[in-house]
Formats: structure tokens, sequence, C-alpha cells
């Protein structure tokens, strides 16, 4: 499953006490967890990222914009508990050797491995431990080993994420399935998100540096505020063409057909996002529809999901719609009141420009499910996008949660 | 001292029981604490406002805004406990009721009264209640009204906020005196923020219009986040000449001297907002120097002092100067590494591209300090800036305060 769910991906961990030797612990514990991974493809992949806007950039990021520019990865090279990020030049010589000692033993071409780290920033890679750990995670390389490689990609993760999904592109089955790390607390962005997607569709060259960006916005972006990025963030789709299938071209039915599926195992990955945060009971799903753009609807919903107010006022139960139509007011979207429509959990609290006389208690039991969903209609054009945040609990709640009740 | 300190300013309070009202409690507290209060300008004054840019605005922002084309305001009736926001015509009738009612009892016409409200969104006014409140606040305007007042505009602030000072303007002595309401937790900008600048100063009309820009950009939004405001944050300066010195002229060197005192007691205001987040133990200040433009630096310092991440850090005495940078990083300013300079509490951190071997313990010290100063030389040009922000403590400390060491 996970990233070894399509055809034609393994992947092999090593525990290498990355965290212990980064931070200069006295001893390192005998009982590691696995904080290294390599997955292989059996084949060269058309392979789309996008990565962090930070100005500050990982050394790993650096050298997979570089290493894309060929297009014939093959493997990734992912270790957690050092980011790699402010550690000049020794971090680029040290994110270019994770990637040749990887090829060294797998018979590719340093170019054909990307590299992903994440954990603290600038403390250089205790190069020693990850030497041994990368031969041992690519002599454990298994069509099973994808669960293990999303726990191995964890670092304040509560649990692994991972999500697949197998769908008919042109009459072939097409399988993809993805892993991600991060955490969806108060500045989701904040912690670095790394997430991988694979896929065996068999797509034209260059189709995955088109498709990623579509699905980034229709996903990952969506648990994320733009421009407040960490210095490692990363999301790959690596497409092998082990199904068999004629290859996708772009603008093709069939490009609607693996851009649904790619879309559907990311905004999996970014729900599971979104409910790690630490203390969080519940997901929040926010839907915006008819706004002018896409664009807009997709500011505007991010804009309600990341609302602290709104993540307090959920997770006390509290039917406080003036925080939604305040965060939709600040979001910079086009906005008129008098039009806007908004239900939670399907009661209608607000409509024609003024608050709904709903029974309260209806709204609060609402609010009280696991799953919240928001809907904004904002009657303006067609515009739609979703995005997903969890409940802010503890003490910011003790302030806000029970304000107008 | 507060609105009250310059001469000729007047300020009464009452306790209305607004919020009580507001929310239906079945039963009014018979112990209210103050929740309206009045001030009273024995002169007309030059006045300057900056307002939220939320698209959603309360009914109060709106009425000033149309007031203070006349520049003739002469006094402000602020409540707490109700925000009279997407409150329909409803709110705009009960708004200008508000006014009108204060400038009857004042001998004013109506549009010589700015209103404010803060507190619950989408519920009307309770003006039955209000009513005899503005009353009595007209009855009981004191020279030394100013601390009261202070605390009649608190929502969820732990302490009343005030700050004062006197200075020279043309070899004339002049009183410079604030009042304001909000706090700095995570989303500082989220609550609403009200604050107030009265000075005896007199000076040439529109002059307030001009500078109260150039002290928000200096002080208040430099704890908030462009943007990210309520649908009711005002900042109002009032100038009522009672100090009878020659009229400060555009451009003069006594603009220069009023605008250092105005900044003066904004940022203090600033800095008590900074303070007042629940469970905060310390404030951050964050100097951006040497960046390539004056708004650059704002932005940098802003994004520093408003990282969760950093705040975290901070509260568990973390030396992790990797967030700083981080931070830098996604604020949008232009940045070169090899050329930031970054101390934190005087200890240099980080210079030339990477981190610097310092005595960690030494940092960690300076952290746990009450007040913690964070400078960022970006070795550009000349802008500079300051931006203020509290630590985070609690559940969230538990997952990152802890990271890296």
């Amino acid at each position: 499953m996970a990233v070894t769910f399509a055809r034609g991906f393994r992947a092999g961990t090593a525990a290498c006490g990355i965290k212990a030797f980064t931070t200069g612990a006295s001893a390192i514990p005998t009982n590691q967890r696995d904080d290294l991974c390599v997955v292989h493809s059996a084949h060269p992949c058309d392979t789309g990222g996008v990565f962090t806007t930070n100005k500050v950039k990982s050394a790993s990021v650096v050298i997979d914009q570089l290493h894309l520019q060929r297009n014939r990865v093959q493997a990734l090279t992912i270790n957690s508990g050092n980011a790699n990020a402010c550690t000049g030049a020794q971090g680029f010589r040290d994110a270019l050797l994770m990637a040749k000692l990887s090829a060294d033993r797998l018979d590719l071409d340093p170019d054909q491995v990307l590299v992903s780290s994440t954990g603290v920033i600038g403390r250089f890679l205790p190069m020693d431990a990850i030497k041994p750990g990368i031969a041992q995670a690519c002599e454990t390389l298994s069509p099973d080993g994808g669960e293990s490689a999303a726990r191995a990609i964890m670092t304040t993760d509560t649990h692994p994420k991972t999500a697949h999904v197998e769908v008919d592109v042109g009459g072939v089955t097409v399988r993809v399935g993805g892993m991600c790390k991060g955490s969806g607390m108060i500045h989701p962005n904040m912690a670095t998100m790394l997430a991988y997607i694979t896929t065996d569709a068999a797509v034209e060259a260059g189709l995955m540096a088109r498709m990623v960006k579509t699905v980034a916005d229709r996903s990952f972006n969506q648990v994320t505020v733009d421009g407040d990025s960490s210095t490692n963030d990363s999301f790959l789709i690596l497409a092998n063409g082990a199904a068999g299938n004629e290859p996708v071209r772009a603008g093709s039915v069939e490009e609607e057909q693996l851009q649904a599926a790619l879309t559907h195992v990311a905004q999996e990955l970014s729900r599971a996002i979104a409910r790690d945060g630490e203390g969080a009971t519940k997901l929040i799903t926010v839907k915006v529809l008819d706004a002018a753009t896409n664009d807009e609807a997709r500011t505007a919903a991010r804009a309600v999901a990341s609302s602290s107010l709104v993540k307090t006022a959920v997770h006390g139960g509290d039917p406080n719609w003036g925080r939604i139509v305040c965060a939709l007011g600040y979001s910079g979207a086009e906005l008129a009141l008098d039009r806007l429509h908004l239900t939670v959990g399907g009661l209608v609290v607000f409509e024609r420009g003024s608050g709904v006389d709903v029974d309260l208690a209806a709204v609060r039991r609402a609010f009280e499910q696991p799953e919240i969903e928001i809907v904004a209609k904002l009657g303006l054009a067609e515009g739609s996008a979703e995005a997903w945040g969890c409940d802010l609990s503890e003490e910011y709640v003790r302030i806000n949660a029970d304000y107008t009740t």
C-alpha cells in the first residue's frame, strides 16, 4: 500500500538515530525507530515536484530541483530528524552524497535520485549514521515496504499517513498510492510537509510537472497558508508506466481520469494532515461555492479553515457563525453579505445579510460531530474550492470557545 | 492619565450589562463591570483614524468613516460586549443612535461623535441597556476618568492598557495619552483591536489624518498581520489644541516632535497588547535592520514576531535560531543568507551563512529573560522596523519547544 501500492515500486527503511546524533544526545537510544527510507522504481519515472516558496531552502530542495531537470528519476531517499537547512556548502555536499550513496547501491546515476530531509534546522547531517542506513534501506527494499516508509518520515506526526486508489485510465487499471508527513495544528505550514505520490500510469514526458501543480492547489495548499512554508516542503509525483496503458497525453480524457485519482489521494493525505493536530478532536472541511473565481474560493476556504477563532468555536461546540463571516471578510475574496449563504453541518446559519434564527442546540450538536462541514455559498459566480483544518483546544480555547454562550 | 492625560479631555463610564443582554443570559449579574465609556473634549478635535481592512465592517466603523469627513469630532462613545457587526440596517440605526444619544447629552451634533463596539458578532446592540448607560457615562465625565475608560473597553484583556508622555513641541509642553484593548495571543489580529490617543497639541486641519497612518505602521500594525483584521479594528488620534502651541504644520520640525510622541505612546500600547496573550510570560521584540526598504523590514519583523515556532522556542528557552531564519525566509522580504547577522538577547547566533558555535547555555539564559530582543541585520540597505509578540505556552509548546534539545 502507500507508495508501494502502484506496481514496480519498492521501499526499504533503516533506523539511524539521526535526531539523537543531530542534537548531540549523550547516549543513542537502543530502541530507535526508523528514520530513513528509500523508495525505488523498476523503471525511470516521469516526475513532477512542487517545493517550498521560502527564500531559505534546504539543500535537499535545491538538489531535487536540479535533478528534476533531467526527468529520469528512479528513486527517493528521505530522512527525518534533521532538515539539512541553513547548512551552507556542507549541506549541499551531504545532500549530493545521500543521492550518490543510494545511486551506487541501486545502480543508478546520482541525478536519478531525489532526496528529502525533515527535522531540526541548522545542524549538519550525521553522515556517518546515514551511510549505513542507506545501505540497509536498499537491502530491505520490498513491495510491502510502503507502510514502514510512511512511518520513517514522521517527525511530530502522531501516526503515519497513507492513501491509495485504483482507477480506470483509458481502459487499463492504474494504481495511485501516497504517503505524507506534517501536522495541522495552528500553523500547519510551519512544520515541514513532505508528500509523495507514486503511480504506475504511463504518461507522456513532462505531464507530471504540469499535473503536480494542479493537484497541489486542490489538496496540500489547502491545509497550508501561502507563503508561510518551511525550508523543506516538498510534494512529488512519480509515474513509472508499469501499468502498461497507452501513455496519457495532456488535454485528453485520460489525463482527467488520472488527475481525479491523483487529486483523490492527495486530498485524503491532506485531510490526514489537517486531522493530526496535537489535541485535535475533529476535522473541519470548508467548502466555498459560487465564488468569483476558483482562486478566490481557495483563498476564502483556507481563511476559514485556518482561523484560530473558528477552530476554537468548533472545538467548544459554539455556533458562532460571526467568526466564519469575519474570516471570509478578511480573506480578500470578493464578498457580498446579502448574497452569502452559510451552513454548518447542513443547518443554515446565515443568509440574506444576517444570522438565521435557527435552533442553536441543533447547530451546537452539528459542531460536536467528529467531522464538521462548513459550506459558504458566495452567490457571485462559479468558483469553488475546499480546505481542511482541525479544531483547536486547551488554553486558547478557554478564552475564545465560550465567548457567545 | 490615559485618554484624559491631555488637557481638555474628560471620560465617564457606565455598567450596562451589554454582554449579558447580548447573549441572552437568564440573569444579569448584579456585580457588573463597566462596559461603556464616553470621552469628551472641551474643543473640536482634528481627528485621524485607520480602520479594519476586513470586507465585513462593523456598523460603527462605517459610521465613523462618515463622521470623520466633517472633521469636527468632539466625543467618543465606546462599548464592549457586543460588536454590532453583521447586524444589517438595524446595526446602522443603533450605531447612529449611540452617536445621537451622546451628542444630545453633550450638546453636540451627532457627526461630532465617533462610536466603537467590540464583542460578540451578529447580535443587535441591547439599546435599552445602552441608552441609560450613555446618560450615566456623560454624567460622570471627569478629567480623572481615563483609567476607568481603559477598563470599560476590555473584553478578553487581562488588564487595562494605557500610556502617556509629555513633550516639548515648538517650545510648548504638549501632552499625549492613550488607551487600547486587544490581546496578542496567536492571531492578535483576530480579536478586535481598539486604540485611542488624545493630545492637547494644536495642529493644522487634516494633520492627524496624515499622521495616524505613519503611527499605525510603526506600532499597532506591527502586532497584527496585514489583512487578517477583525470587523471592528479602529485606531483614532484626537488633537484638541488645548496646549495653546502654534498649530503644528505638515513637514515641520514640530510635526517630527509630535510624531515621535504619538509613536512612543502607540508603541507602548502595542507592546502591552503583545504582552497580553493568555499564558504569555514574556515580550518578544524583533528588530530588523539594514533591510532593502522600511516596508520589507516591517514585513520581516512581523513574520518573526508572529511565528508560532519562534514563540514556542522562546517560551521553552530553546536557542533554535533556525526557526527565526525560516520565518525571515517566508516573510517575502529580500534576504541573502551570507549577509544575515542575527542576535538573540545580544548574543550572535548566526552570521556569514551559518550558525555560530556559541555557548548554548548563554543563549538559553537570554531566552529565559522576561523580555527578549531578537535583532536581524539583513545587510542589504537602510530599511528598519520593529515588531512585537509574546511567547506561546501549553500544549502546542509540548510538541515544539523541546524539538532540538
